[in-house]
């Protein structure tokens, strides 16, 4: 069996996110059912974040295994002729045979994108969400470096995680035309995390809280109305880096662009 | 009455392009019915440049003449409101009681997106045509400027138009990352004729007609399998320039941006 390694990019509006359900239309779910379209086998596939419905991916990375007859450049035509346009694999390689998308993963960044004009051009409403009000852009910052830290982080979570310690390694607020785009880096992400310190920091911005604030919201460990989950679309996956005997080996095909 | 001028930009995507057409759903008639729902009456609309089916516009100018209470900023707001969001005016204006959309118009300009990597990202997938394959970029730039001419374009049209002779000021051919982006400027156009100059492009880029050929192609005065039309998504409505008179007063709110 050989383990292969994909990285692939979506447009996650119009999914229930990565992982598979039941009669639910899922990125997992169309990458399954396209691998069942070539081999003619059930090909379970791994993937390296489980991004929630609505998140897109500009570099995903997931991975299977199967003994098959297609070289990794075959395979990638052969399965990005079968799923849907909103879904691409940019590369398809032969990963060393203890090679998993998260148990390898060394870590993950997400991008959060909020546009502040007073318009929200067509062309981004679906990856963007719309804030044209005046956001305190300073603070923002200064909150956003509050998050990098090895914490308790199930304040900024859903669900009870019963171990719910993150490291947070990078997170910064960068101001690009009239965008605010936040980036967070993890070793992991308990459920909702990016979305909820994104939304905390549009809370610093809008004035209700201020940066101080973000330590009691820590020592809080529950939900609250200061540390809102912000909106599924402004979300996406960026990257899942790997540790260097991981690092990608054979010449793939490009990588995501927007 | 006065007579309003509004800046649009839409996503093609989902429409039968610009022009009401019964029953189907264009742009022109969501911007009609918005208006209806506001001010209580048909309020017929004027656009600048009437885009195909699938086409986009990141400025596309239009007009109508009614009495409202509301001031600009006013009926902006209402206006997008009320709009899907794949459609979004980007500033209202009072304009002069002689202005008028297409009339008025200067020129138009249209961009056409042909993403070349192997791979078409998600994330571009409704706005640009995939070419992975090599195209002579060279041989589409010489070709590309053939066409700034005043000369009778029939040859790259689909309709019999009794007056074919059009004006092409400005036909440019740029590289961008993974994109070839094709700009051309004209005082006006005919039916799928800056669809029909992309697909003739393509075919040279492709090597299946030369630049030398061009000159053959306006001689035919009619349509050939040389200049095909490129598809729909591929185009946007970029500009429409107007003469000083008519140049935007009042503070509008921002511009279309991708």
């Amino acid at each position: 069996m050989t383990n292969y390694r994909i990285t692939l990019g979506y447009d996650g509006t119009d999914y229930h996110g990565w992982q598979l359900q039941p009669g639910l239309r899922t990125i997992q779910g169309e990458v399954e059912k396209a691998l069942a379209m070539i081999t003619h086998k059930r090909v379970p596939v791994n993937g390296a974040g489980r991004t929630d419905a609505g998140v897109h991916a500009l570099a995903q990375t997931a991975g299977f295994r199967a003994d098959l007859r297609l070289g990794t450049d075959e395979l990638l035509r052969a399965l990005n002729a079968v799923l849907p346009d909103d879904v691409r694999v940019f590369s398809v390689e032969e990963a060393p045979a203890d090679f998993h998308p998260r148990k390898s993963a060394l870590s993950k960044t997400y991008r959060y994108r909020i546009c502040t004009s007073p318009v929200l051009s067509p062309f981004i409403r679906r990856y963007a969400i719309h804030r044209p009000m005046p956001l305190d852009f300073e603070a923002m910052r200064e909150a956003a470096r509050l998050f990098v830290r090895e914490d308790d982080f199930s304040t900024f979570s859903s669900n009870k995680d019963k171990s719910p310690v993150r490291k947070v390694i990078r997170s910064e607020i960068v101001r690009k035309d009239d965008e605010i785009q936040y980036a967070v880096t993890a070793e992991g992400f308990l459920k909702y995390m990016a979305r909820t310190m994104a939304g905390t920091l549009l809370n610093v911005g809008r004035g209700r809280i201020r940066p101080s604030d973000i330590e009691g919201l820590f020592r809080k460990k529950a939900r609250t109305l200061g540390a809102p989950t912000a909106p599924a679309k402004g979300l996406c996956l960026v990257e899942v880096a790997y540790p260097p005997n991981f690092s990608i080996m054979t010449s793939a095909s490009s990588g995501g662009r927007e």
